[in-house]
């Protein structure tokens, strides 16, 4: 057991409201290249005769401060596609603020990310989920990552995925990719299962290194990797015709998701302890799952 | 928000081993009898041309001590019903043992006990779990209930229910239904969702009156009035057709079911904590659910 989760001291400092809203403004450019990317795949495939999804936005306001917006689309490539950018403000609980950093003064905080996460419908195409964030108390920090999870994976789709995770952390730091690889499948783990959630990627947190920046930079890079990465793996296998064992193995598989998330995700935890929008957080779980 | 929750402090004392024999014997009859009426109601329905179920045994062993039988059915009325009785005992962290009565002097335990959980094909047919157990640290207490869940709620349904449960109640305390009827619609809540999971039932826990044999009485009782309830409910649905409207609306109900157990269930922590096995602990999740 390493210390990655641990809360680690953080520098006292807080962005600007210009710096803030520069953080807003790209997560939402990044949620808008996104759906396009998607509702483009839907397009694009021959195989089905369903007629091709959109995505619908849902905005929704936060008791105590801020709100998002979610945008769903249920198409024919992705049986259920969530991606939500929030902005959230107000104050902690004081048992959750003890777990943060630079909460010893007030309790104040702020908040602002992307996360998607996609289901689809075939079996052959893994699903996924990226979130990046930007979090202020009395300090600041970057987190997020991103991480594939095929029902059936192959070492194609893994090596093209963390191949672009890798080159997106390199840019910044040598350092990077191994340690937020590690700390990705550390995260992504059911202990209960003894299983990884699926083939990894890369997660961070509490990324200050003093330089904002360079940070802000370093989570634009990694949200415009995968906006490159995943829909080329989507791709590969769009059109591939699937069986109904491999496709009743998928349903087990986002049981695991559903427990993973349930169990152990910090960003469902964050959400209900900070009274989020219950659809948004559980925005994340699959539209249908099985289990033996 | 009461103190339902809150450890007691109950009297130090344990049962003798023909005590606990006796509560580990009547478990397993219980489980017998409960499987035999459930098997009985397989055969009996006619509207469906599918082969009635019948329970498979599943032993399984607890790394630290003890173990249990899983028997799980897949029919035609019931989609999955597992019926589950263990006795596991060791040691507990010292982070669980915090939580229970009689830890203070050892962390030594042993518990013994009966869950069931059924999900009926037909949305039309209420899903349900019923659990009883013993539990022996330095004291010793009860706890257990029974709660419905119905997709589409009746009265006559929710009537019958908490009748023989209040029966079974009235026998041993005039308190007892009252109480224990509040308790699980508090325990029984999805805060997050802020709904109830079902139309409740009773739920018991740190149940010691100083009368170890009365209390073992009303645990039985429970379970007997649960034995003839549940399939008398089941019968008056089971032969009725359904639309695949309220069959989405069963798979919707499922995932707060599974939203329920893996964000709030005690009894899913008790394992997940005690290192049980992990099969016999999820096997409360429905064979299929559906997320919006």
């Amino acid at each position: 057991m390493t210390n990655f989760g641990k809360r680690p001291n953080l520098p006292e400092g807080i962005p600007s409201d210009q710096q803030r809203i520069a953080v807003e403004e790209w997560f939402v450019k990044l949620r808008d290249l996104l759906c396009s990317e998607m509702e483009l795949l839907e397009e694009k495939q021959n195989s089905s005769n369903r007629l091709p999804g959109r995505f619908e936005k849902k905005p929704w306001n936060r008791l105590g401060g801020g709100g998002g917006v979610m945008s769903i689309m249920k198409g024919k490539v992705f049986e259920k596609v969530g991606v939500n950018v929030s902005t959230v403000y107000g104050d902690l609980s004081s048992e959750f603020a003890a777990k943060l950093p630079g909460t010893s003064k007030n309790t104040t905080f702020w908040a602002s990310g992307i996360s998607l996460v996609a289901h689809p419908y075939s079996p052959l195409v893994p699903a996924v989920h990226m979130n990046t964030r930007h979090i202020v108390t009395g300090a600041n920090w970057f987190g997020g990552g991103a991480d594939l999870t095929p029902t059936i994976s192959n070492n194609a789709d893994t090596a093209l995925f963390h191949g672009a995770l890798k080159e997106a952390c390199d840019c910044h730091s040598s350092e990077y990719y191994e340690r937020y690889k590690a700390w990705c499948d550390e995260y992504f783990f059911l202990p209960h299962r003894d299983e990884p959630r699926g083939v990894g990627g890369i997660f961070f947190d509490y990324v200050n290194t003093g330089d904002w920046k360079e940070d802000f930079m370093f989570v634009q890079d990694v949200g415009r990797a995968f906006l490159e990465v995943y829909p080329e793996i989507v791709k590969h296998h769009m059109e591939k015709s699937w069986s109904r064992q491999e496709r009743e193995q998928q349903l087990i598989k986002r049981g695991r998701y559903v427990e993973f998330n349930l169990l152990h995700d910090r960003g469902t935890q964050f959400g209900l302890q900070t009274g989020g929008n219950i659809e948004a957080i559980l925005m994340s779980m699959p539209p249908s799952a099985k289990w033996q």
